[in-house]
């Protein structure tokens, strides 16, 4: 079942470690069927090497698995937490990748530098707070429903990426090449805003209207970039 | 028609990602024909695996597209600005190359602390000031026209490159292809000023004769640099 | 004699350059056989594009030559020091790989800054002290007796790898795989710990429940990462 | 003529952007045949991609070309006193890698902070005054002139490179691939070192027995790394 989408979902899962985000097993990418509110995910722990789209492990949005031989990522409460949220999500990617694990680890939300940037992530990416003791009992979905309190509050369209303290990152989109486009947008712009944190200890954001500007010069009804209408 | 500029420039344009200055479509690269005063473009957002030369598109220097089926590159207005300002401007590259883009994100113009730097860029890599809300609203023009109101009172042959302040770099030459040999020496150059900066905070630039002596062995009329005489 | 080894200790000592973890000859893997209590490794200074399966020495643990027309790296008495203490270790590896040795070089225990840590190493990775100029007269040996006496106090298994102050890096394992991949995340987490407190100079390490939460997620009886029952 | 030699020099120059310490035309290297007194150096300003062994230039130790219709490598003079000064200098080599020239453009020594810098280097890393803007008349061979003073005073085998401030870096050995593998080395070290004081910056050079230890493991007499006899 949902073949097409567990290719999808497959290919996706084989471009983290071509762009450089993952190392091992340490990532993994979702996307939904809408329709049947399905979703497929990568196995765990499973080298990419050997990994095949009939790997693919099919779940439903109550955790149970659907289809697939093998035990779903770890980190699949936490893509289902998504999914049952946010109706824009589509796909979803967990990566260590390099430079946005070291701010998670840092603690500190990514301040927009520019317009890298804010081309593809409006204002700052967050970096949510550390879970508790108790919220630890059930890690992976607790990390789940602390992205979805703090985008409740926001705009899981217009930031499409979030740090968790300590751990590592997550970024979605309308399906999962999206969000493993936005995963490398994340690392790219966490890279440079490190090395400019460095180059001037005092630099401060982007001006708001700079800001303004390239982020609806992509999105919106006015969008101008690229070849498709908007 | 200028089949063989569009060769050039698509050629220059495949040089980006393979000197790892652009990641998805964060680049372009255009050339002038001064016989004609067109210049051909990269279209927009077009990614660089499916990129054809037959794709780029042919302007003219009042931004009315002469030939093509796609649109051009967003950031065309700026190359039509140096375009029109510098008759020795032959070709033009943007990029949001990583450290180049940490200097423009930090505000700050790159001195020359060394040769490498001093081989191609006499003087300091400026970094222009952000639009204010009035330029924004024509925003491509208005970065070109910054650029041209700075090399107006220098030289844009002796320094063939600039930042715009969070935002990103151009680089230009006589023609595309040394507009791409530019931006490689800006990020080369860019990055080595950061380390430099990071082993010794305290350090100063380059001595001035040092500078002259390296800008001048390559340029000129005593440039004995190469095999070429000048 | 133990052809299937020397093939396993070639194939680990070829992943170190693929890695990116050894530059020329600046790295060795070995793993022993507890049947037999011999233990194949590297020939010493042999470039990994000429070697070959059959070049790899067998030892003993009382450091004799048991089979090899070549010397052994000139690390095996710390290898065999490890082998000689601690059962439980199959495989070793010895590199200068970037970023761990950094840290070596400064002198500091690497913090658990993280969960990417935390999957692998429970707590800090030790940097252990200079040998004295006693000691340096059978250096070799002295290295790996006092990796054993730090460890003699701790756990080899949840710490698979140490930092040799002004030195370099050692890892261990189940086997020589094991070791190699410990050797990988080593470098991975030196990097991410150093970018980290390069963005935030005043980062506390992970809290304990987090650490303890990623490290029994992947080890003991209540694991439940990847595919294999624990 | 010298043919052999013509072809090791040519692949000496190859190697160079393979290990990525050149980008473009920027670095070049030379070994001399101390028979007959002739050095065979790089063409000036060639691109690697088009260098051929039949295009090396052979120069004499008066800087007289005896063979060859290309122009030697700008830099040909500082090599030149190398070898006029060296006898024990059979090649040369000068690039602008990145980390080494981060160092010369802060104009700091680079100290010698662990083992794998003590394995090929005995002290620090020399970082050579400006020259004054009498001896910029004469650059190339000022430059050399100042590295042989320098060396005159030291050990030019023990400390196979050096810096020059604001510019780049020169490394020699027995023979031309020699002194690429010091190029190399310096690379590391220097990249090693900085990241080594970012990490603390407080730290200091490693013990000089330890020092000696490692150099003496490789260098002289009692040495026992590898497989040959010393």
């Amino acid at each position: 079942m949902l073949e097409e989408l567990k290719r999808k979902v497959y290919e996706a899962n084989m471009e983290l470690p071509r762009y450089g985000l993952v190392t091992f097993t340490w990532g993994n990418a979702s996307a939904i069927d809408r329709e049947t509110g399905l979703f497929v995910i990568k196995p765990s722990g499973v080298e990419y090497e050997k990994l095949r789209p009939e790997d693919m492990v099919v779940m439903d949005l109550n955790m149970k698995k659907v289809e697939g031989d093998l035990n779903p990522s770890s980190d699949t409460a936490t893509h289902c937490e998504l999914y049952r949220a946010f109706p824009s999500v589509g796909g979803v990617v967990h990566t260590h990748s390099c430079w946005a694990t070291s701010w998670a680890q840092a603690g500190r939300a990514i301040p927009c530098y520019g317009t890298t940037h804010a081309d593809y992530i409006y204002g700052e990416v967050p970096c949510l707070r550390n879970l508790t003791e108790e919220e630890l009992k059930d890690y992976e979905a607790n990390t789940g429903k602390l992205i979805v309190e703090y985008f409740r509050k926001g705009d899981v369209e217009a930031v499409p990426c979030a740090l968790c303290k300590n751990h590592g990152a997550f970024a979605w989109g309308k399906d999962a090449a999206e969000a493993v486009h936005n995963s490398v947008v994340l690392e790219e712009v966490a890279r440079m805003a490190a090395q400019c944190e460095m180059i001037n200890p005092r630099v401060a954001p982007a001006p708001q209207c700079l800001q303004d500007k390239h982020y609806f010069r992509k999105h919106g009804a006015n969008a101008y970039y690229g070849q498709v209408s908007h």
